[in-house]
């Protein structure tokens, strides 16, 4: 019998950890014992994995004793404070958070694109941004076939990028906007029913930190700091999956044809293209998805060598959960 | 007392028709008598305008007899149809729909950027597409201080620029999504509600007619074919105002500072740009209002001549019959 992983969840009742549990029981991950750990708060909840319920543990340094694998949403302070204890604890962390992306001693991976960090972490393992994920694996297979010297990106992203409270916080807003009721906002910074808007922190270079962590983080995962990138972040009211309209410099000219074939020959991308038949993604059909769906195909009016595509990913499962599961799977060589 | 106008709307009782009625009473533009036009389904309906009751009569050819101004706004086919009967009755016609806009003959306008071209009309003039409308006003005074070579632009479109149906369609399938209901599209091709999507028709190319028409509005309204223009033009369930997401790389480099600067001197255009107090223009905020909005200006931190900005407008007001209102206030020397 192959190895079993004794396995812990830090932020297990939060949106994505909801979308880890999911995964880890679709993908049938071989978990010896599970640990759901959570804030003092939420302790005591009970969740379902496989046919069993699991109660939520409040998260101690006493957490890591006996567990081998932590996968870790709990926000950035909070991987802060424990995943060092982990380490000590010999556990392997897949961190969702920012905490440690740009720690240059911590791999920053996306399995499809650069599998090879990943075996060089010591102890940690940063899972990117939600937005760079998609748009490093629909861009690598383009990267590699002839280089890209700028990326142009604007965001549509899903409200559950931003947690669990903000799916609920959209209905509310919904509801009230529709029944001209006063709008509150408890989540979001601004009214997000029926609007486009930005995510705080800002930073000092008035890009929001959402756009700044695209750029560096195409820089790491790439390892290539010379690629240009300028992306405009943008939260959209949907419940689920991320689009992304993608403007593409490349040093050499690629056809739209052969990008798209190209990207059906690649590992995670689905290409969806056919605008004749009204075949492109859309978040409402990609959302519980596991690939990246790449459409829109077409190359730039404006310039020689430029394509423009159009992104679209579950954020919570490619964008989050699975793309730490998918992790852990090719570290831990577990067949798939 | 000045001169007063026989104006005629063809399309009174679509969206930007009942936009073309609020406009020019609130302006109080000079009318002598309003005829308001429609479809042979629509007539009988009645309108308000002032403290009158206007009865819509059906279009006809002898519909401009007793006609000096029209105010177009019933679709493509209609001004194709009737316009040119307008002209053999001499009147003025500001066309809203795409019926002439390219056609050499017949000028595109923005008030603020190419006035001039308007005076050379034989009788129709054209009202550009509202995302280029927006667009262009947020780029003339950049492309006067430095010069434009490249425009990449995503747009977050607002459904009521698809008419007055997709407004209540959004709220109905809010509402059937919502309620766990079966969503119905009778006007949008795909789901609208919590969900980003393309309009149709496709141009040749794989690019939405919608996006050329950006493109090529842009060469004719600036008289300049060497400007590169990269859109994306995307719908998104907000009920009014479009925003757009603009890369533009200049000729020489522009600080943002200085395109603050510049932007805030210019005429239709309101910079709203304090990231850090959470001033940016937002589609909910900027509908009603008559100004193109800009905020999020920054400098590119992918090449040396870019800057980032985000420009929200009201697509019925200055998207559509705003723009028609003060093209016809200027060529007729009305003051404002």
């Amino acid at each position: 019998m192959s190895r079993e992983y004794r396995v812990a969840l830090m932020g297990a009742t939060g949106a994505v950890g909801t979308a880890m549990l999911e995964i880890l029981e679709e993908r049938n991950f071989p978990v010896s014992s599970l640990k759901l750990l959570a804030s003092h708060r939420s302790a005591g909840a009970l969740k379902s994995f496989k046919d069993e319920t699991v109660v939520v543990e409040e998260l101690t340094h006493d957490s890591f004793e006996d567990v081998d694998l932590v996968l870790a949403s709990a926000g950035g302070s909070i991987s802060k404070e424990f995943l060092p204890t982990a380490v000590k604890n010999n556990c392997i962390s897949i961190d969702n958070t920012s905490a440690f992306r740009m720690d240059p001693d911590t791999p920053l991976v996306i399995p499809e694109v650069n599998m090879h960090a990943a075996h060089d972490h010591q102890g940690i393992i940063a899972n990117p941004n939600c937005s760079t994920i998609q748009m490093l694996v629909a861009l690598k297979p383009i990267y590699d076939a002839v280089g890209i010297n700028r990326i142009v990106v604007s965001t549509y992203q899903s409200v559950s990028g931003k947690g669990g409270a903000c799916i609920n916080e959209l209905v509310d807003q919904t509801t009230s906007a529709l029944n001209g009721r006063p709008v509150k906002c408890e989540n979001f910074p601004h009214q997000m029913a029926f609007n486009v808007s930005f995510d705080w922190p800002f930073a000092d270079n008035d890009y929001t930190e959402e756009e700044m962590k695209m750029v560096h983080e195409t820089h790491k995962i790439f390892e290539d700091d010379s690629i240009g990138v300028s992306p405009t972040t943008v939260r959209v009211p949907v419940f689920y999956a991320h689009s992304e309209s993608i403007n593409v410099e490349t040093r050499e000219k690629l056809s739209a044809v052969d990008a798209r074939e190209i990207l059906q020959a690649s590992e995670g991308v689905v290409v969806m293209d056919q605008p004749a038949e009204r075949q492109y993604p859309l978040a409402t059909d990609v959302a519980g998805s596991d690939s990246v769906f790449v459409g829109r195909i077409r190359e730039d009016v404006s310039i020689e060598n430029g394509l423009n595509m159009w992104v679209v990913a579950d954020n919570l499962r490619k964008g989050a959960a699975l793309n730490a599961v998918q992790i852990a799977e090719r570290l831990l060589n577990i067949p798939k």
